[in-house]
């Protein structure tokens, strides 16, 4: 008996080794790139409390949902949307074949090598240019090309393809809330399938999991596939932030990650919710390693969501002091 | 050392037996209340070869998406929707606090207690019903109402409340596709708040994995609440289901259940992709039991999906003699 007893103990004591060994694994800092700073403080001691079954704040897994913008809050949007990019390549595609086209208002202007800095783009304009280039395809030919694009297609100012936009901090922070159970969520200004393309790759985040803009689609019946309207149905932006959540999610989440006005109506949301919540708001103040922009700027526009985060002492990111790194 | 082996080896055998009992566990039939016919072997033999990696037939945990129709398909659709008796009770309240809506167009015929059998209801008719009772809510008051209803209602023909009318194989079906990793969501042209409001108590399945026909909604900002919109937004029926599969999900389901030509081109969706598919069609044959009704019924219909599914070889679920139970 006693030494049956002491193998026992023997192998126990080896089990014990190896959960212990990995359990520091699990130890090792999950956040690595966020400096010491309050932010990081802030989002480990909220979800340290919400796991915590023991904790008045405990949130049960299937309430744990953590939504977050997309351009401007997981990856570089200045000084353009990479998707309006996009959008025009495809219109120079159109050009070519047609040549006609080269002259048609209001797509003529965005032709111009110069559209940029040609002065205010009208939402009208906008929208017609999206409607154009973002039809006729299926959802599967649409996320094919848009995935090849940003494989392909280089950031006009930073030297890194569009894939490479990410910020290792927020993918890093996914990770971290996936590990704790987290059902992650994008929920963009942008449009759905363009996010599509590659959230797996670039977030982990599975196709879903991406709540965005939308155009109409239709079942082609021949073909089996979904095919792409030319006519937007749905913007998920402001107010239709929440509405969008709650189409696709059923519930309000307890995480929102934003970085613009866009983002506030979500993350007063969230606020209104029973449960505790963390609302995150990335400020872009890092000039040298990416882009200084708020208040002033047409792309990321951040103000009134600037000023209720330091009213309702929501947790903002400042992303020069608050990064080790970036991309 | 020999007594440490030993030692070792009796442990390691006590965890192998542990294990051995706990693969016996799981070797329960798991589909105990279907009847040893082709429904349940095509259900089984599909399930192993899809979760198994050495198979061709293999795939990802990620891509093992199931969809179902609910009405008729999870539970008892029949004489009426429940959803229909639902809207139909709301009316009353409302009449009953403004007695000039009494002789409102079209509402008067449905407080009439003949409704059922004073003729052809119109489409038109119907939808103006259901925008009238299903708006003016926040959608946190519209799922507390309806789940007290489905809580405390009686079918009007069986002697169940409409809670327990579910399909009881069917729900072990689901059960059975989570244990082997599928993500398994309901496609109903029914309310999706509607089914949000009990989903998670009768199938097990979450808020976040229902899609059904919406209403419009808007987010109030001083609530903090969705409201739902006197207006129909999206009806998740025929052409429309692979719509909101795409809009919801973003992938193609390998495995679709449905009882009526209204879930036709959710399972030719699925027949078009790379993986293989299951199509699983159920058959209101049990008049005993339940009811038997198809090509003759307005609710249900089943004629076009019943014979593309022969012509298919698709799987037909007799629920006579496939079911060993009904709920």
């Amino acid at each position: 008996m006693k030494t049956l007893k002491s193998g026992f103990f023997l192998t126990a004591f080896s089990f014990a080794a190896l959960f212990h060994s990995s359990c520091d694994q699990q130890k090792k800092d999950q956040l690595a790139l966020w400096s010491e700073t309050s932010p990081k403080t802030d989002i480990t001691t909220f979800v340290e409390k919400i796991t915590n079954p023991q904790s008045p704040d405990f949130v049960p897994v299937d309430d744990r949902i953590a939504v977050f913008d997309n351009d401007g809050t997981l990856w570089t949007e200045y000084p353009v949307y990479n998707q309006l990019l996009f959008a025009i390549d495809i219109l120079h595609e159109i050009a070519e074949k047609d040549t006609a086209f080269e002259n048609k208002e209001p797509y003529s202007k965005f032709l111009d090598s110069l559209w940029m800095s040609n002065g205010d783009i009208s939402t009208h304009d906008l929208l017609a240019l999206i409607q154009k280039t973002h039809s006729g395809f299926s959802t599967t030919e649409f996320r094919e090309r848009s995935a090849e694009w940003m494989k392909t297609t280089k950031h006009p100012l930073l030297q890194k393809t569009i894939t490479d936009l990410s910020y290792s901090p927020m993918v890093e922070l996914i990770n971290y809330l996936n590990e704790n159970e987290f059902q992650v969520y994008i929920v963009s200004g942008g449009g759905v399938e363009f996010i599509r393309a590659i959230s797996e790759d670039i977030y982990g985040i599975p196709v879903n999991h991406i709540i965005g803009s939308r155009m109409e689609t239709a079942y082609n019946p021949e073909s089996g596939e979904i095919e792409l309207q030319s006519k937007i149905e749905f913007i998920d932006d402001k107010e239709g932030k929440p509405v969008g959540i709650n189409t696709v999610i059923g519930k309000r989440p307890i995480l929102v990650g934003g970085n613009s006005d866009g983002d506030l109506a979500m993350m007063e949301y969230a606020s209104k919710g029973d449960y505790p919540f963390l609302n995150l708001l990335v400020h872009h103040t890092d000039a040298d390693r990416e882009f200084s922009y708020d208040v002033n700027s047409k792309i990321g526009h951040l103000d009134k969501a600037l000023q209720v985060a330091k009213d309702q002492n929501w947790t903002i990111i400042d992303m020069a002091a608050d990064w080790k790194q970036i991309h």
